[in-house]
């Protein structure tokens, strides 16, 4: 129990192959079918690149016959995909793993992530089969999916609460029918580490031929112990963790991949494993993902929370040093905290912003580019300080706006304490400019309520929230807005000085992104 | 791995004495020295009431001698007791130890908890003395808080990072001068299920008199793992576990209350231990601790997320039956979630008003009642449907101005997409109203340079946040704030149905709270 100030004690760790563990994200997949944090079609092939440059080793995309727009972006990413594994969640059914081979088809290393129900529970009462039919159905949807493509992966869905026999029955099957990866996931957050780790050992020993794949484990946070049982499913011989950024997804979310991947490489000391994770892009990856799903990260969020390193509250400067040797077991650049740096001013020119933005991991079109850089100057000519963060909030939001067919002219609102308060909104609207003036109960309700009758619709807010994009009053506010219709739910944000301006924004943000939301299937009925 | 869905199978359990966990909280002083965390006087006492009438064992009140405004929370917490054990914490001062047995002594069951670090670079760079020094002053330090109270709990501050020969000879050390409880925490986040567990077995079998003493878990979420090391320390012999609500705490926080607890009763089958707390009030503690510290709860939070009951979020209804048998395994009501209800209309009278407040755990004197009832009117007119959740925020409204110098007498603004944004905002200070007009960056920037202009200060705004209360476009804001001035920082929230007047509401009682803040040692130098 020493070692308490490297965070990387693995640089100097024999890597035997044996030890490696694959990092498996399903961000796009188990995090994205969450209520409310669905991404639209942009926004996933951002989080899909980021993922793939920091050295993720499988990304699972989506659930590619769950919706056209599911099939599409799996697609897309297969196709601009560089070293990562793209993978692709399919049931059962034939058409199901055709159409999820369809979309992986183009990845330079693609898979087939097929699954199925094993518990008594899950084919009484989901499945509503016998465990014979079940048994057969595995081999033919592994034979199926080995049809298509060399990785297949298959998981035996609510796997900790399957029966032990009819579990290493299906295993041995499923290895036998050609799954390369055989997957036990703690579908309902169920389990606890000694178990889970007894669980692995168990199959490994009793299956006869499970040297012939990797074992993987995908844990749910239920009972405040996926990271715990993930590390012990790999103590028990897993070598695959499956996770997701911040840790979001299905009711208490997923392993977070940024906790698993720091306890594995801070104890490297107990633990023998590593991965081939840039732990440098954890920052941004958490912030691009809350960013997207306008889910945001609790303050004492473990990696990377903003309270997560203590020094970086900017309090008790004075004692760093002593801090730094007595409290932390990381530290923060190895997870690519870096302090918020004053780095453009209003004399700044094209050049220099084309050059911040690359150096934020942007690249934009010349036009793109162009009206960025307007809005930029803008905010400059405001705003004191204009921070990395500022300029992040701006040019997400003008890649939110691109395709956009309703844009804001002008608003103007009237508030304070002496109501009705009162909104004059000027709307374009594929070219057609409408304005409306409206009152509501508060400012926001009145711009809300003149963006519904320009545009009407029926869906309902679910969510309203404000951030603060850096710090002072004079702060950027980032609105995220979530609209629900008919059982879909979508989230949007929209950043402005304004803080009304960006609450218009948002909303008409959503709007478009409900407009573009096709059908889907529905997401409860996929795995883990 | 049976019993999917009994969130409550020790109701049947063989209650023993010997399994039984004592559940510590230490919210109020753990969690509230995080940065931001920060929590008025009467915000502490209704905290401690509610941790009390859940069947906390143990409260851990504050740090008497941290500033004067500790110790009389701790004085009044103590003083209020029911069935809780007060605590308070020390360093190894005796003057330190003195002010801690000052401010629990009116309580029916007092504690005195003292802590000293026992880690090789603890000793070395914090205390700067030599193991031999320490261990002397471990001795002092019991005997002298067992001089005061019968009840002393010892912690080796940074437990888990201690030399064991060194560990075991001050544990027995401090039983043997008469200390109770022996905590061993893991102060930075640093350990694991296996290693923990195996600590305690060994620290138990090695100190001859450690069946006179209880031990006790201390463990931070740095790696992901607080809930999965805490019970794996209770595996090992511990039969108190310390945590927080939300987890809250120094850096990623302590191991969460809600989740520790649920996780050892949902699976009782494979965990014999249990404990006193009430579970159906593990929601309404969550919502409180969160609305008092300004921290948000994470959507994917086990336990007390909104999306931790995936039926929750109003999706897919109609597969619930189904779900509830094959994805949950706790239920909903055991944690205390309940459905939003449509309770109050403008037609409601005074005693229908007075009752529901009771029902969500209020009782005002007649003065507060009036004006809360006045409020409620107020808003039950502008406001199509005025849900619980409205009334909390409007109750709490009420309570955080109570004692307020300052009061908006009007505030009117106009905004938009034209600028400059102007506001014109009518304070009353100590009875004097005074008037300003200030422009701005946006609406709320203009409200709070009106602000400062009329109440001068030098803090710095840290966060401004808005979350509607309950849905729809018409839900009133709740608006926290948060400012830091010379390393002190304050949270406060304000509600009215006009986001820019709960932003004015918000900025003016966090003031208020500033100029309440007394001088206080640094909190970084406390245990755990």
């Amino acid at each position: 129990m020493n070692n308490p100030n490297s965070a990387a004690p693995e640089a100097n760790k024999q890597r035997s192959e044996k030890d490696r563990v694959l990092i498996f994200d399903t961000t796009l997949r188990d995090g994205e079918q969450c209520p409310g944090a669905s991404m639209t079609f942009e926004e996933k092939i951002e989080v899909a690149e980021l993922l793939d440059d920091m050295g993720v080793d499988i990304i699972e995309a989506g659930f590619p016959i769950a919706s056209e727009g599911d099939f599409h972006s799996v697609a897309e990413i297969a196709k601009r995909s560089k070293d990562s594994v793209i993978c692709g969640l399919s049931r059962a059914a034939f058409n199901d793993i055709d159409r999820c081979a369809e979309a992986v088809k183009h990845a330079r290393r693609p898979r087939i992530h097929t699954f199925l129900s094993t518990s008594p529970v899950h084919m009484k009462y989901k499945l509503q089969k016998e465990p014979q039919e079940v048994f057969e159905m595995v081999v033919a949807q592994v034979t199926r999916a080995r049809n298509h493509v060399e990785d297949v992966e298959w998981s035996a869905e609510d796997g900790t609460r399957t029966e032990i026999d009819f579990l290493c029955k299906c295993v041995e099957a499923a290895i036998k029918a050609g799954a390369t990866t055989i997957n036990i996931p703690d579908t309902v957050g169920y389990t606890t580490p000694a178990e889970y780790a007894q669980l692995f050992r168990t199959v490994r020993e009793r299956v006869p031929n499970s040297d012939k794949a990797r074992f993987s484990v995908h844990c749910h946070d239920d009972l405040g112990m996926a990271v715990a049982n993930s590390i012990a499913g790999v103590e028990g011989g897993a070598r695959q963790i499956e996770c997701t950024i911040n840790g979001i997804g299905e009711r208490a979310g997923n392993c977070s991949l940024e906790e698993v991947v720091m306890a594995m490489r801070t104890r490297g000391d107990i633990y023998p494993y590593w991965n081939n994770i840039d732990a440098t892009m954890l920052t941004r990856a958490s912030k691009l993902v809350s960013a997207v799903t306008s889910f945001p990260v609790q303050y004492n969020k473990a990696i990377v929370g903003r309270n997560a390193f203590a020094h970086e509250s900017g309090i008790h400067q004075d004692g760093m040093l002593k801090h730094t040797q007595t409290y932390e077991i990381m530290r923060p650049e190895d997870v690519g905290v870096s302090k918020t740096s004053l780095v453009m001013g209003k004399h700044s020119g094209r050049h220099a912003f084309r050059e911040k933005l690359k150096e934020l991991g942007y690249e934009l079109g010349d036009n793109s580019l162009h009206d960025a850089f307007n809005r930029f100057k803008a905010l400059a000519d405001k705003k004191k300080h204009v921070y990395d963060e500022d300029i992040v909030a701006l040019v997400d939001d003008e890649i939110a706006q691109a395709h956009d067919r309703i844009k804001i002219v002008s608003l103007s609102v009237v508030a304070g304490t002496q109501g009705p308060q009162r909104a004059t909104l000027r709307l374009d609207i594929d070219g057609k400019v409408v304005t409306e003036e409206a009152t509501g109960n508060g400012p926001v309700d009145a711009i809300f309520n003149a963006i519904k009758t320009l545009v009407p619709h029926t869906a309902k807010l679910m969510l309203y929230q404000v951030h603060a994009v850096t710090e002072g009053t004079d702060a950027q506010a980032e609105v995220s807005v979530r609209l629900e219709e008919g059982g879909k739910e979508v989230s949007a944000r929209g950043a402005d000085a304004d803080t009304l301006v960006a609450s218009a924004k948002a909303y008409i943000n959503a709007l478009n992104k409900l407009s573009q939301k096709r059908q889907s299937v529905n997401p409860q009925t996929a795995a883990g």
